[in-house]
């Protein structure tokens, strides 16, 4: 296997990043830098965008203004703008947002102690969702062509997870869609807690291709451990060209059980990374890095990205003597 | 090429760390902080510890107190114990501390800009003066055997660094070497500035190691653009099994040019990556994490160390729903 030519970044700072710095603060972000924030990320190339959650108010109340979100974009057309939503119901109010490019995804947990945290369901009943958010799909004339996997590299509360498992796992996805008249175009693998090293990332890749030597394999790596960056060069070397990342490294997940943990693996360094070996993004860094500065501002603090913190452009040191 | 069976890490945080913390801030870290931060560094199972530069004190106060630092150690007898020096007065200062473990060791900058800044002089004066700094280690009965690259991987000043100068100035150190009637048998090949990405390492220390298979090869990495955990990976694709490593993700280099980037890569994280690949490092990362919890107490500020937010063994979260 060599490196991909091109790889494909999908940003998901904006949905990860605005719902775990709202927690306990939910008007911490003012909706209109939240517009403002993405309206830059669709200005630096980057192809797609995750920007919010269609879940309950009640339950998470720094999303509640999804909508107010997706009213307020500058929509640029060679953007595809899309969110989150972990039931049927958030599915009709994500279609009913009515400017979102919403993709046939179907998404399993891989782990009952998370599902029930997350989604307040087991495994059982988060298939069941996952039916009929299918379903849903094909009453809207939208092709059921993407799964997701979430904790497929190990869990805070059940610890690691078989790469047989993994497997399983894409099979029920592959199920889902079928049962729907579809075919899977594409799967992606969460490492939701950070769990993933870049020899597991290597395994678990090569497994799911070896049975399925078609399907796109798409990476969603959290940082938390610190191994994220090795992980995406780990998968580069598999020929994974398909990553979620996140501007300034912002996210994580309120229901995996680590406060103050780093967030998703940092679009600007995988940029960065990508840039240094040749690989094509399509992204401008330096407005990437703009972004991510932005970012930094309405969270109020550092955001774990090293790139941000070192600039891009060194400049001589005005620095005294040794 | 497989992964090494056993790497071993040599512990720079303390060097690195209270040299970059204390600037402009010369007493900021109590000495008896320091030694303390190294005594438990030095129960973690690192076997060799870098404590202290031994540099003027006008230049560089928050190294002033390095001669203290080493009368203060509660030595243990099976971890080695070094401090760097920038020229031949630095290294007498470090053989009269005393209780080091002096290594035969040359380093040339591969920089002239970066050498007139850190060591205040050009790249033909830098040779002289590690010609002088080995007949200095050949009066005490001490073999050269140990060569050190600075900026080998890109500089700040001057821009990348063509794969043939890093083996021309390895060439170099085999010369200073030979010169003192000893062989190299190891060198470092230092990213100070944080230039390197993963596969310039492995052109890097394939054509070192092309030219001198013998030669043990040793990494010191900096995460200044957040690639360090990568490269390190990189590396042990390549089966390089010596890496520099910092407590915390402690230091940066002060005439480097960059205020405020991240240090050197994170010990612990290393010390995790090494553990999920099943590759020995020896190293207690409960009482390393414990030690990096003190190093950030004592600088005052969160270190860029991401397992070390995470926490090792995660909790079930307190969390509510979603």
């Amino acid at each position: 296997m060599s490196l991909p030519r091109r790889v494909t970044l999908v940003e998901v700072g904006p949905r990860e990043g605005f719902q775990f710095e709202g927690i306990g603060q939910p008007d911490r972000i003012a909706t209109a830098d939240k517009i403002r924030l993405i309206d830059m990320l669709a200005e630096t190339g980057l192809p797609a965008l995750q920007i919010v959650s269609f879940v309950s108010p009640k339950q998470v109340p720094q999303m509640a203004d999804a909508e107010a979100i997706c009213a307020g974009l500058n929509r640029r057309p060679e953007v595809a703008y899309n969110g989150i939503y972990l039931n049927d119901a958030g599915l009709k109010r994500a279609i009913a947002a009515g400017v979102l490019d919403i993709r046939g995804k179907v998404t399993l947990a891989m782990s009952e102690t998370f599902a029930l945290r997350n989604q307040k369901r087991t495994l059982a009943e988060d298939y069941e969702m996952q039916r009929r958010i299918a379903a849903l799909y094909k009453a809207h004339g939208i092709a059921v062509d993407y799964g997701a996997t979430m904790a497929a590299f190990g869990c805070n509360f059940e610890g690691p997870v078989a790469v047989e498992r993994v497997v399983g796992f894409v099979q029920k996805l592959h199920d889902i869609a079928a049962e729907a008249g579809d075919r899977l175009a594409t799967v992606n693998l969460a490492d939701t807690m950070g769990w993933a090293d870049p020899e597991l990332v290597r395994r678990v890749v090569g497994a799911v291709r070896h049975r399925w030597p078609e399907l796109r394999i798409a990476l969603h790596l959290h940082d938390t451990r610190g191994l994220a960056i090795a992980n995406v060069y780990a998968a580069l070397l598999e020929g994974v060209d398909l990553f979620d990342t996140a501007v300034g490294g912002l996210g994580g997940c309120p229901f995996a059980g680590h406060k103050g943990a780093a967030g998703n693996v940092c679009t600007e360094e995988v940029v960065f990374l990508c840039r240094q070996l040749g690989i094509e993004t399509g992204v401008d860094l330096e407005r990437l890095v703009e972004a991510a500065r932005f970012a930094e501002r309405i969270v109020g603090h550092p955001l774990p990205s090293k790139l941000l913190a070192a600039s891009l452009h060194p400049q001589p040191a005005v620095a005294s003597a040794a």
